[in-house]
Formats: structure tokens, C-alpha cells, sequence
């Protein structure tokens, strides 16, 4: 095309109503000037996890759709499942360098290098999606975690949520700390730490060799994520105990991460669709995971007999105690962590006294 | 602007990249058609909160805000506060007139047009927040909703949650269901027509009129919303005690309706930008809820000494008994209202034992 003709036309197109919300950002072209909307972005979107996973997969598809209708395709973005583009654990450095411009994960993924993005995922014993949505958006969270992320030249948001997950699946059961000695049990992150430090082992199994790994007896339990996912892998199938509540995962929040540079390309109107999808996204995944698991559970209850038991409260007391142990040590070791860590802390003890009087109470007593 | 000449260069510029996600709905101008760019529209959104009220208004401002910003003007979104263009409660009328293209309310309001409004809403003693979102997103909840306001050329969306509410300011204490008979209160909706079959009289108070009423004893018991927005009126100074839970509102669902011909007027991004920001708005206003709440309780209870106390078991039971009593009575009456109770009901059965092992026992056990 003539780029010319096209920008002196468009100028005066803008005179007429183009302009609308002009100057609302920092961008390389300013929304509403000529050639404002005859800029594309073509944009590779890396995840980990399977495409079209449950829950997960299929929330990074939402988020890659929504952005494509709102902008009208003038920002597309292509999404790779973990392994198509790049290893699902090398998604925080491909965005780094660029050999994507966007990914989808967790932030508890990266804690090799980002310490505190354990922190912006959830804790082990912690918030619940609810309430840490509070803290991210309205408590100051998210300003930590951009701060968390801005040396490495990537841009944060919030995009998605799991809920509350299950405390896995057991060969024998869990009846009190004892149990825990010797226990070779799939859970990482913190929560294997916890468990190691009970006395267990935390072995580390990819999603897709969990179902294996369980049935053969190289580990004797294994949490994934929920009813739906782990239906999806019939771990039903593997071991007979699952166990509840996932106080690993009390409602773990998923990422939307997007290189620094590529960002800045955009103009202010496709940053605030980027921005907003992954809001959306965050109300859509957990729609999704709310009903599909309560189908799931459902399914495996009624039409496969599996029995759900509690773990002691002693288990957990034993789990809890560790849990804040460790996070106490992070905070003693890494400054990031630390700010984290007091500020997800005091917004904790603030929420739980309103979360007992309304959600908590409501749930009990309906 | 010389349009036949702006349409001929757009067309070219077309054919370099602004085709991109064309023919993607049902719209008076397709995307990347000649033009496309060049449509603005500025709509009226009236509310039934005033304007920028914490929570509820926040939330209807940053709704059309999304929409301005993404759509680079294309769409602006002008709000008015309840009462500024049409009083608080003729919104559905005025948009359903094209008085206004937009509007943000509650859809329990409309009952008196669309009984099944109250179930978009929720229920006492119901679906929490994140539950009723499984049911409206992904249990067929938003195509009930859709059907139920077709017939009024309506296109409604959630837009918001509250969260679990508060259960009141009360003058005497409530210990037993006697304490019911004769009792003044505010409380709108079928947490009224409960009370009142329970003894109780429920008398119509609009908000800004709640302090007084409570205050000088023509209520002897009021309920708002919760901490946030009942220490905004002051309420802690007309009344003494706090109760909880909210079990008229567990998790109350703000919507967006829009005027059917508007909507049709809309190309298909526009049409995803309202659809989407709704979706964020629900995950923003939530956060807001959440945090402030928490923020604003502990002012009541640490600054003012408010002292929080937990309606009796039986009080609760009694007024349970009498809405599911109501909801099945307005199920005999009105077909919407049948086929999206048993649509919610059968949802409910199946969440609520989700809820139990997950969110409910976590809270319960952390």
C-alpha cells in the first residue's frame, strides 16, 4: 500500500472521531494518529502447559482469542503448548529473550530465579482465590510482583485461577504425622518442601508421567490439580484414598507474562486490551475449573466408588508449622521476598477476620 | 472528512493486515471493511448506584472506562450516577427504551418485569461468589439470563460481585427466632418476604435514607451491604450490633444490560470489548469488595468498637425453611423462573459438594 496516502487520509479521519481517547500512555505510536490502526502485531504466545489442557490450556486459548476479537486481529496472538515452541520450564526465559513475546504459566514455576514469584502464585496453607485477588489488585500485590519481575525485563498479570485444589492421591491412607515418614509423594514447590521436612520425600514427576509413576510405585501418592484434571488422567485408577483439602494450593494464581520491549511497542489501547483480557481471564478460568470440578467429583464419587477422607488436623498442623518456617527463611535470605512477604502477610491477617464473618460463616451455615 | 476517499485508502490498508479477524459475527459493519475505524459511538450508561459509590459505582466507572480505553475512543461510555438521567430504579426501563444504550444494575431489582431476574442475582442462603460464576459462565446460567430478557430487548452480562454481605445493625439483639416477631427491618428482595413470613416486617428504606431511619427508630434493624459501604454511611452510629452472615446475599451478581438495537449497531470487536471488560469487571469489583472489607472491618471493630455477633442456628433455619419455601411458590407461577430455579438448584447440589472438600474445608483447616 502507499503508507503516504494512507497516513495523510487517516489524519483526517482522526479529526472526525479517531482521537477519542487519546495520550492515555507511553507508546511508539500514539493512539489516534495517523497509522494508528494500520499497525499489526503477530505475537507468540508460549505456555506450560499442554494446548487445550483443562482449566489451564484452555484458559491461555481464551485469553489469545479475546485478544485477537477485541483488537479486530490488528494483535494475533499464536499459542504454543508446552514443548511446541519451547520446553514448558523455559517459558519465563524464552519471553525474557524475546523468543516470544508472551507466555502463560505460574509464577512459582520461575522461583529459581524469581524468588518471590511463589509468593504472587499463592502459599501453601495461604489465600484463597477470592482473597488474593484482593491483594493482588486492590492490596498492592501487583505493584510488588511488576516490581518482582521488572529486572528481567518482563511484564506480570494475573491471568487465571485454579481454586482450591486436592491434597492428591494415596496408595494407603494418611491417619496421623507418623504416616508421613518415608512418604514418597509427586507435590512440589513449597508444599514438597513442607512434606520433606515431615519427614517425606518430594519427588518431581512432569505431569504426563504422574499417572506412571503412581500405578508402578515409584511414588506411593501424587497431587495434581483437581477433580477435572486428575479425572482427565485417571488417577482414579492408580491409587484408591483421595484426599482433601490441597493445602498446597489454596487458590493458585496463573500468569500472564509479556516481554518488556514488546509491550512498550504497543499502543495504549492494545496494552489496555492485553491488561484486560487477563483480567477476564481470571473470572473465566475459575468459572471454568468452579463448575467442571464439581462434575468431576461428581463422577468420580458415583460412578467410580472413590472414597474421599480429610487429612488429621494433626497432619496439617505438622504441614502448616513447616510452611511458615520456610517462608520465614526466604524472607531472611532475599530482600524481594521479604517485601513480599510482609505485605502478603498483613493483607492475610486483615482478610481472614472479614473471610470468617462472611465467606467462611456463609459456607458453614447455609 | 472526504469519506469516499478515507473508504478507498482504507480498503488498501485492509489488504496489508487489517483483515485480520474479520467475519467473526453478526454486525452492520463487518470488521475490516472500509470504514470500520472511522464508526464512533457514544452511549449513555445509566446505574442505580450513585456515581463513583464505593464498590458498586467504582466498579460501573471502570467498566466504561475498559471500554473507552480499549476501544481508543471508538466507544465512549458516558455514566451517570442513579438519579442524574433516569431515578435509580427506572434503569432497566430506560434502556429497554433506548433512553440510555447501557445500563449497570442488579437483575433482582426487575423482578416485578422479569421474575427470573432474582435468580441472576442469587439467592439467600445460595451460590457463593465464585460459585454462581461456575453456573452463569460455564452451567448454562448467562443463556438462561439471555432468555429471560430477550423478550424485553435486553442483552444482559454479570458485572460484579459483591462477595458475601453483611447480616445487618441491630438495636436489640436477635437470640432466638421469637426475636423476629415484630421486628422493623430493612431488607429488600426475598430476604424481606423471608422475614416477614418468619414475623418480622420488612420495610422499604432506600440507602440514602438508611442512617436516619435506623437512627431515629422507624426500623429497629437495617442491612446495607457490608463493612465497606455501611461505615461510609455511618451506620455503626445508629445501631449497636453487627450481625453476620449476610445470608440474604452470598455473593450478590451485578449486571450489565444493554439495549438490543445497540448492540446489533456494534461491529463484532466492540461487541467483544463490552463482552470482555463485563468479564473483568467482575474479577475487579470482587478484589475491591474483598479488600476493602477486610480493610473496613477491622476499622469498625478496632476504632469504633463495633461488636460483630452470629445470627443463632435456629433463626437461620427459620429463615432458610421460608426461602426455599418462596422460591419454589414463584417456580409454580412463572415458567423463567422454573426452568432456571431447577437449572440453579440442580447446579447447587452438585457445587456444593466441591465446595465442601475445597474452598469450605481450607477455609475451615488453614
Amino acid at each position: 500500500m502507499d503508507r503516504r496516502i494512507f497516513v495523510k487520509t487517516a489524519g483526517a479521519a482522526g479529526a472526525a472521531g479517531l482521537l477519542g481517547a487519546c495520550g492515555q500512555g507511553n507508546s511508539s505510536a500514539a493512539p489516534g494518529e495517523a497509522g494508528h490502526y494500520d499497525q499489526t502485531f503477530t505475537w507468540k504466545m508460549v505456555t506450560t502447559w499442554p494446548r487445550d489442557f483443562p482449566g489451564l490450556g484452555r484458559g491461555a486459548a481464551r485469553l489469545a482469542e479475546m485478544i485477537g476479537e477485541m483488537s479486530n486481529g490488528r494483535l494475533t496472538v499464536k499459542v504454543y503448548g508446552g514443548g511446541e515452541l519451547v520446553p514448558p520450564l523455559e517459558v519465563f526465559s524464552a519471553v525474557q529473550q524475546g523468543t516470544a513475546e508472551m507466555g502463560h504459566g505460574a509464577a512459582y514455576y520461575w522461583r529459581g530465579k524469581v524468588k518471590a514469584g511463589l509468593l504472587f502464585t499463592g502459599i501453601p496453607f495461604g489465600l484463597t482465590a477470592t482473597e488474593i485477588h484482593g491483594w493482588l489488585y486492590y492490596g498492592g500485590g501487583n505493584e510488588l510482583y511488576r516490581k518482582a519481575y521488572a529486572p528481567y525485563g518482563l511484564v506480570p498479570f494475573p491471568a487465571g485461577n485454579s481454586g482450591t485444589q486436592m491434597g492428591g492421591w494415596f496408595k494407603k491412607k494418611i491417619e496421623s504425622v507418623a504416616d508421613l515418614d518415608g512418604l514418597k509423594m509427586r507435590i512440589p514447590g513449597i508444599g514438597g518442601e513442607a512434606l520433606q521436612r515431615a519427614g517425606g520425600t518430594s519427588v518431581n514427576v512432569p505431569g504426563g508421567e504422574v499417572f506412571t509413576a503412581l500405578q508402578s510405585g515409584v511414588v506411593d501418592a501424587a497431587e495434581w490439580v483437581g477433580p477435572m484434571n486428575d479425572l482427565a488422567l485417571g488417577l482414579h485408577q492408580a491409587a484408591p484414598y483421595y484426599y482433601y483439602p490441597g493445602w498446597q494450593e489454596p487458590g493458585s494464581v496463573l500468569e500472564c507474562i509479556v516481554n518488556e520491549a514488546a509491550w512498550n511497542s504497543l499502543p495504549s489501547d492494545l496494552k489496555k486490551i492485553v491488561e484486560v483480557a487477563c483480567q477476564a481471564v481470571t473470572t473465566d478460568m475459575y468459572a471454568d475449573f468452579e463448575a467442571s470440578n464439581g462434575e468431576a467429583l461428581r463422577t468420580l464419587v458415583e460412578d467410580h466408588g472413590v472414597e474421599l477422607l480429610a487429612f488429621p488436623d494433626d497432619v496439617l498442623a505438622e504441614l502448616r508449622g513447616h510452611t511458615f518456617d520456610i517462608l520465614d527463611e526466604l524472607a531472611a535470605e532475599d530482600a524481594m521476598v521479604r517485601e513480599t512477604w510482609d505485605s502478603f502477610r498483613a493483607y492475610m491477617n486483615t482478610v481472614r477476620r472479614w473471610t470468617d464473618v462472611s465467606e467462611r460463616y456463609m459456607l458453614n451455615h447455609r
